[in-house]
């Protein structure tokens, strides 16, 4: 049978080979396989068009279990993090060890896909894009060979399918949302390419009429005496550079200091193309971005929705002739057990009272707070003791407003003896007493709030306060047990101790709500900046690949205290006398993986990009500009925008929902999904709605 | 009798001295004054309590005349301009006549409000907060007498009072759009400031932690050999800046030659606070200035449809006994001449047949596109010529798509042309035949087109094209006659004449139709930049008029063939050595009006913004970076991230309405109306329900 496509439309009847449809007939334990992998995929938003047979599905099983995910992200990480030991290496190691550790990493992918293979049917799995992996491990296995022959017959050799390693990251299968930003910017691409070519043009424009107006003036030299804006394709250049205002307002000072009339040039310049441009990009990205991750989340919650009528169809039974079909309890009870073993049955409880059936995958995602009414271990092993006057007392101080003010007046104490110098022995022993007081917070909280709510997932302060303190207080230990007993103070582990100190004040921002809804916005879009973070590790990996092969060795960097007398100009000749040079940015170089991205991170601010890339311009040709170009519209123009699109996104419906923090999550889901399925139904017309009768289980 | 104010909710019935009411009395030549100016007002959004009195009435028409008008705003910009000829002055002129120019600009704008006070009930003109011109034109007269005292005695004297001047721009009755803005980004602020405040912990926590990390490092230095990161209140600095990130990846680089660990920091911090940081900023000032905006709007049409009731309640009568009270069509087209004396008898005919009363102001401003259908006159004048055969011929062939690719491939080549050199005679006279081009383009277009519909007032290319191509031809032939009469050639002429040149090239955008869609929204936010551009004017002119009292004549500029031997540190010898001198900065200075305007844009722009500060903070004191670091805030943090929340909201307005070109600008307007009147008698309830249909009046 075939599953359908998340694109198509849900067919009218639901399909389900060899169910008992409709009977009384108990399940078997394939049904519940079955279904419970149904639940599952729609719990995690799997979209995989698995075979429906029991022995697939025993596969497909065990293809979701953690451990093989676990070990293919290590394996990818492996295999991303060769470039760290391959020429040009930061730590060189032989390059038959590496070539071995990359078929190792090969292997277990190949391994990967087989047994993917073996779960989908053969005719969706050729035609799966994701597949694009198998081409990736053949091309780096020839890649492999061909470098390996051409190093023994010792001709130069370039590793080029080291570029192809992200796109693994990207095309497992468990990398969808990297998968749907990246569809997400393929599909915004058109109009951005529109603004850009506009863009570009007034570039040329306005470059055509520096060069009429400023190129033939008598004699303007910029302030290393070189003619000034003479060559069409330099003064383009010097433009693109000035949109990102990394040459502002140096290239304009020259025309400034012949005339202030030709400062309004300028300065239209960059209202127009800076101001105007930059923020043209930035609506384009911003709205083509929401529109189509809005339509992948439709998508998603109708493919959703698509798994538990399967899911339904499997397990319903017919009360009565004619009546609705419903699950039973024991079989509700069975799948949610089967799909998340370790819930309290307290929860499952809850659900089954609350909840339909096609409402399940999203709330078994949802930490219940029960937990809050829980009385605390105390009180249960020594009731006399925890509910005695004092003990109440000191519990009615901890949770008193005037406990948080004071330690808030504590961390600000603390912050002006982190200020001072640690040299001093008083202050160096007050980092003592400081401790004491945050252990002791930490004390007082658990005697008086429940363990279990107090680091419940959500507590990010609780989790943070704790980590921070007890990382500072093993440090601290381990800092004066060292300096006591061996007179040798570890300069790393100082540095931990300084950071954790002060990040310990950071505790204080908690206190102040105006800032704690600030935080907590940013708190909640973190797990989407992770994906973010993985796009652009992409974007660098491959860029500092291509990078490394083309300059590798050009620029070199020297320690502080070498004497080698070619380390002014870098150790390149052609480097003399460049500004690259003389800002000592020999640092700044793709002589490894790690320079080279810290280079890519310089050349995202943008600033002084134009030294940099001027650099790399005297040490090889011209045209290298152009790889820089690239970099700069692909992820300044591009991703940026789309990181800033989606910090604005978020704030903005951070905005809009505002007060209702009353609600409990639960109610809050369970509003949202209605909210989604009235959506859906409104969109796929009467035939869902009749099929959403079917959902409803009644309480036997 | 009281004017409602405009946060007031609407009065139940509509009041109105004297009217009478109801009856089918004839209406006077005031009751029109008075129902015109009502109109006028809803016409042009004015909310001016004034008096209904026949006499305040009459004073009120001529207050709103645009000669006096524009007396007043030709004596603001007068006063504004005195900046140029005050010490420090851009063109010296003795202090008398600028004093006398002043006085009697404090005599315009005092006449005005003369006429405004008696316009407007006593009571209302003593709470107007406007009226806080009255306050700057006495400060004024107070400051000159004083400067004028302390000259005479020889004594230092500052004009403080300049600073104020940019109030009266912004308080005069028209600047109300520009009250508006101020208004918007004032009730922005709060939730601004806390965000602020969130960044500024941020960046003082990374200071802490930078200080206790590098500070103490054995020696780091920087490029010039200080000491890298020792003294708390610089690393502030230094991190500020960074944000900006006019200092990356200097301000690292020391760090990161000790250890790419230290790289690991700036990143984070760049992450944190220059991206994260600053998109939150944007969000926050987007969503709040949107939100006043949108309430602001909301007030503005409540005010129009009062306005509108207003004027209804004076003209209505009573048709039958019991009936709806209606407004005659004479009463209504006196009415309309009235407001609109230059209106067609064929567009009043549109508005009575179409439109509701309370509609008509907002109609009036709406420029009917009636003239498409008219003929052509030359088809009037001699019609056997104009429809001939050949004629048609013509006219079908310039209609054509290919005259519009011709006429692309001709600019094309000509650009070609520009980009060469013009000391070629080939190139040079080539000139003439480009403009020839260029003008039978625009003959023929209006051979074929009806002029008035080519130049109606929408036609922004075909304006623009014959500007410019007119422009270019008077500019190349008085070139031409100067060159060949006197053997001498005018550099500003020939800078104009290349300007326009490639200018004409800008034609070629409107020929590609996604260029264009973009194009059309930048001209639609065209007025609202203007808008902007006041705003910005204000807050420059304050920050000009401060900084030149601070900083004027620290730092001299000198020519560049001059041999003064200070001219490598800008004749200060305090920047001896200071990369403000070594960049050649000495014109960016505030030692006259438009210098002060140039630093300032070069300060929004924010690149380099670090040296510029060194410098003036090396001639006067550290603390001099408060001013600069202020304006950084307000300009960059607030004003541009209001521009760009200004140009998103354009664009996604633009996205959302998208495909309705087709319908007329009449038709949407009305569209536009209902939406509002709809939402409006929606939040005010019921009983402008019913006050709703005393608005309709019935063709007779």
């Amino acid at each position: 049978m075939s599953e359908p496509d998340k694109s198509e439309d849900i067919p009218d009847e639901p399909a389900g080979k060899g169910i008992p449809n409709g009977g009384n007939a108990a399940k078997s334990k394939e049904d519940f396989d079955l279904a419970s992998i149904y639940v599952s995929d729609a719990q995690y938003n799997r979209n995989i068009y698995f075979d429906t047979s029991p022995e697939a599905v025993k596969l497909y099983i065990r293809y979701n279990h953690w451990i093989p995910k676990v070990i293919l992200f290590f394996f990818i990480l492996v295999d991303l993090s060769l470039a760290i030991f391959e020429k040009p290496a930061v730590f060189p190691v032989p390059t038959l060890y590496t070539m071995l550790v990359e078929l190792l990493c090969l292997l277990v992918f190949t391994l990967r896909l087989v047994h993917y293979a073996k779960v989908i049917p053969r005719d969706k799995f050729w035609k799966d894009p994701k597949n694009i992996c198998i081409i990736v491990i053949l091309l780096t296995v020839v890649d492999l060979i061909i470098y390996e022959s051409l190093e023994a017959a010792n001709c130069y050799a370039v590793r080029w399918s080291r570029v192809l390693r992200p796109l693994l990251l990207v095309n497992v299968t468990e990398g969808r949302q990297l998968r749907r930003a990246f569809r997400s910017i393929r599909n915004a691409l058109p109009q951005i390419f529109y603004v850009f070519l506009l863009f570009m043009f007034s570039l040329l424009i306005f470059s055509l009429m520096a060069l009429k107006l400023l190129g033939k003036r008598c004699g303007l030299k910029t302030i290393d005496g070189a003619p000034y804006f003479t060559n069409y394709l330099e003064i383009v250049f010097d433009l693109y550079v000035l949109v990102t205002t990394a040459n502002s307002p140096d290239v304009m000072m020259p025309a400034y200091n012949a005339s202030f009339v030709f400062a309004i040039f300028f300065i239209l310049y960059i209202l127009i193309n800076t101001y105007i441009f930059m923020s043209v990009f930035l609506a384009v990205v911003y709205n083509n971005y929401k529109k189509y991750l809005k339509e992948e989340v439709r998508q998603l919650v109708r493919a959703k929705r698509h798994k538990m009528v399967r899911a339904f169809a499997v397990l319903q039974e017919q009360r009565a002739e004619g009546g609705e079909p419903v699950v039973s309890q024991a079989n509700w009870n069975q799948i949610v057990k089967l799909v998340q073993p370790d819930i309290s049955n307290a929860h499952r409880e809850l659900l089954w009272s609350k909840v339909a059936f096609v409402q399940l995958a999203d709330l078994l995602n949802i930490e219940v707070i029960t937990l809050k009414s829980r009385p605390h271990p105390l009180q249960r092993a020594c009731p006399a003791f925890y509910l005695s006057a004092p003990s109440r007392l000191l519990c009615r101080l901890v949770q008193h407003r005037a406990f948080v003010i004071l330690y808030d007046l504590i961390i600000l104490v603390n912050a002006v003896f982190i200020g001072l110098d640690e040299e001093n022995p008083l202050i160096a022993n007050s980092e003592w007493v400081f401790l004491a007081l945050y252990l002791l917070e930490i004390l007082l909280k658990l005697y008086v709030f429940e363990p279990r709510a107090f680091f419940s997932r959500h507590s990010f302060w609780n989790w943070f306060d704790t980590v921070i303190v007890i990382s500072a207080l093993i440090a601290t230990v381990v800092n004066s047990a060292m300096t006591s007993s061996q007179n040798y103070t570890s300069r790393q582990i100082l540095d931990i101790v300084f950071i954790l100190r002060v990040l310990r004040l950071i505790r204080v921002v908690d206190s102040i709500k105006r800032f704690r809804a600030i935080i907590n916005t940013l708190i909640r879009i973190g797990p989407a900046i992770l994906t973010f973070g993985q796009l652009i590790i992409v974007v660098y990996y491959i860029f500092a690949m291509v990078g490394m092969e083309l300059f590798k060795g050009k620029v070199r960097s020297f320690e502080d205290d070498s004497s080698d007398p070619t380390k002014a100009y870098c150790g390149n000749p052609l480097l003399k006398g460049t500004t690259f040079a003389q800002l000592n940015y020999c640092k700044n170089n793709f002589n490894n993986v790690v320079s080279s991205f810290i280079l890519l991170v310089e050349l995202t601010v943008v600033n002084q990009w134009h030294d940099i890339l001027d650099g790399f311009a005297a040490v090889t040709h011209v045209s290298a500009k152009l790889f820089f170009i690239l970099f700069h519209i692909m992820v300044v123009i591009v991703i940026i925008n789309i990181f800033v699109a989606f910090v604005l996104e978020a704030f903005f419906v951070e905005y809009s929902v505002d007060k209702s923090d009353l609600q409990t999550s639960l109610e809050k889901k369970i509003e949202e999904l209605e909210l989604a399925v009235a959506q859906y139904t409104d969109s796929v017309g009467s035939v869902d709605q009749r099929k959403d009768t079917n959902f409803r289980h009644f309480n036997t």
